[in-house]
């Protein structure tokens, strides 16, 4: 089969087609690095509507920037489970597939016989994933959930925010992206088995389960101690100093993680009287008497700018930096140079900005132009071109 | 070669050989998720002191349980770069290893000879990540960097915090996590493409980046619309209601995201009045009208207790939930019958709990105990038999 001029791709994952039949973000999201990895992504969506996300604003030119920032590179086709011809469409792309992946609530694509059991059985090579709120076991599996759901149920609330202030929500939706990042994990790591094993798995990824997984050492240090974790603002649970500082003009961050660095601080802050104080000797003394120590930080940080600072604690070796809000963002020298800061291909209005791929691999060049979101259905007399010789299995 | 029994392992990646030169937390989580997965991960770690985790507090029997959290299962050896025969010992794993992971800053590795261009040359199939703050490339490429800056740099943290108030990192080390997420989808997709091409990779992944490619919808809004997004406390930027709220006891989380679930929230908690009322017809005035909204459903939940309106709310199909601490996040049913909340085995208190896999598999059993992490050096004798008849390249 030939894959037409817009979707050949370079990248470790070329010439896998993939078979998206989710919505809004964790499953769209794990197809999205997929298809920036080399994959062919074909989107399935609803009629009339297709993916939910196509009616989140702001819109730019009668079409959602939610959309565009998810979606960037994959095709589109409009299916009606409801219709048999339709189905029959769908089985005849699935008949060159190596992946299905969706995002419905346990059970729905059951009713389609489209569940892994019922593919599996036509589709012995086909990798099926599957992302939900709780995933398609236990005793909350039909429960529905959002983000902001397993951000709270999962204790990421909890510890995060300021000291003794309400739960806050991470202000992105990490709840979903985590998911989708460890369904991408999955759906490699089956492609490469299948090429010993020949055969398909089945990948069930929950939101909640995800969440879970990032709390890095609370778990731990939970069980450990019995002591349980607060939110901190912008302070670390056990390293001093390590959070943001006031400057003159504005604040920014300062990452002294170790005895070395915070030698080096204090050198190039010319606080060489901290080093003598006995209360700064240790981290674990800095930890202790952190309240103290930010504020003998903070006189004399507030007598420059948080940019004199910066570069002077650059050139002195101590991690620091700016708190950037995003109009800094996507001016960044760096993230330019890395190319993560990408225009859209085609984008009339030359405005929109989205990320680029974060897995730079030797020998492949990153893009220049972000490939554009498909438009609802758009793709559709191409794929069924391309598709007609296919014998499809009957479903 | 016989792979020793506590190392034996089901999974995609069983088979699978990871040198692990990696530290503290991005580069180990990258390498976790790997072993997790059924890869064989050797960890390699300086003379005295291994790790600077095994340093982090708190200690449980005298062993950090930062460490255990994300080390379980891997092995441990000592190497000291600047000695020959320990730089021997290092190229004999090497010439059956699959992947080598590291996160040095660029150019430490370079000095021993044990950069990519080096390795790629003695071992083609070997496949190399690399996690850095800044990545390998670009302007900061030497800049150091903890989670704490790059959450403040990509701008995650100028959206995070309550509407008004001090700038606030996520809870968790997100800044590092996720780039141990983005390169270990890096590494599989890379042993996948080797199956085809018979040749390594090398995977440059910057926590910076990872932190851009995380801002969901935030790059393409800025730019389309020119309105700096703001910390949100636990508001969403376009749903309502979608939030944190109060009942009588505690907080709770409800997630009603379109006009069918505002109309089940609204029955459920028998405020039908909430449906007549103009402000509140339709998301886009839910959302402009979000204060007055809250009030009202505050007046309502107040009542009763939060377990009482989960309850109520779960049973009409509301998305909901409880914001979960700690103590509550280990006991829940759901992450028990997922095995996320695991033993480690071995554990003399019986007490510590650390997180399971989150990528589920069929055919693969989930783990009833976690393995515990190595000690330092603790696997050298029987790594050093195993690899005795292996020829070694010269460095």
């Amino acid at each position: 089969m030939t894959i037409p001029a817009p979707f050949l791709s370079q990248g470790p994952l070329a010439g896998i087609t993939v078979i998206d039949m989710t919505h809004v973000l964790s499953g769209p999201y794990a197809t999205l690095i997929l298809r920036h990895l080399g994959a062919r992504v074909i989107k399935i969506e609803r009629p009339c509507f297709g993916d939910d996300a196509r009616s989140f604003g702001p819109f730019m030119e009668g079409k959602s920037t939610y959309f565009q920032a998810i979606n960037g590179g994959k095709e589109s086709i409009v299916i009606d489970l409801d219709k048999e011809d339709d189905r029959h469409l769908l089985h005849k792309l699935l008949t060159s597939a190596d992946m299905l992946v969706e995002n419905f609530r346990p059970g729905v694509l059951q009713r389609y016989e489209l569940d892994y059991v019922s593919l599996h059985r036509l589709y012995p090579r086909l990798i099926y994933g599957s992302v939900t709120g709780f995933g398609q076991t236990g005793p909350y599996r039909n429960r529905p959930a959002y983000d902001i759901v397993v951000q709270a149920m999962s204790g990421l609330m909890s510890v995060t925010g300021q000291p003794g202030g309400r739960p806050t929500r991470a202000g992105v939706s990490i709840g979903d992206m985590a998911a989708g990042l460890y369904l991408a994990i999955g759906l490699c790591a089956a492609i490469y088995e299948r090429t010993l094993t020949g055969g398909g798995r089945y990948i069930d990824v929950a939101m909640f389960d995800c969440q879970v997984a990032l709390l890095e050492n609370l778990l731990a240090d939970y069980t450990a101690t019995g002591v349980l974790p607060q939110p901190l603002g912008t302070q670390h649970p056990s390293i001093a100093p390590f959070s943001v500082f006031r400057a003159v003009d504005t604040s920014m961050v300062i990452a002294a993680a170790n005895d070395s660095l915070f030698n080096k601080l204090c050198c190039a802050v010319e606080r060489q009287d901290l080093l003598q104080d006995r209360r700064f000797h240790t981290n674990e003394l800095r930890h202790k008497h952190v309240a103290a120590l930010t504020l003998e930080l903070e006189r004399t940080l507030s007598t420059k700018s948080a940019r004199q600072w910066i570069d002077c604690l650059q050139r002195a070796g101590v991690p620091c930096g700016p708190v950037n809000t995003l109009d800094e963002v996507i001016h960044d020298s760096q993230l330019a140079a890395r190319g993560m800061i990408l225009p859209i291909s085609g984008d009339a209005t030359g405005q929109l900005r989205i990320a680029g791929n974060p897995i730079k691999m030797d020998g492949v060049t990153d893009a220049a132009l972000a490939l554009p979101s498909p438009d609802l259905d758009a793709d559709r007399d191409r794929l069924i071109h391309e598709f007609s010789g296919t014998e499809a299995h009957t479903s």
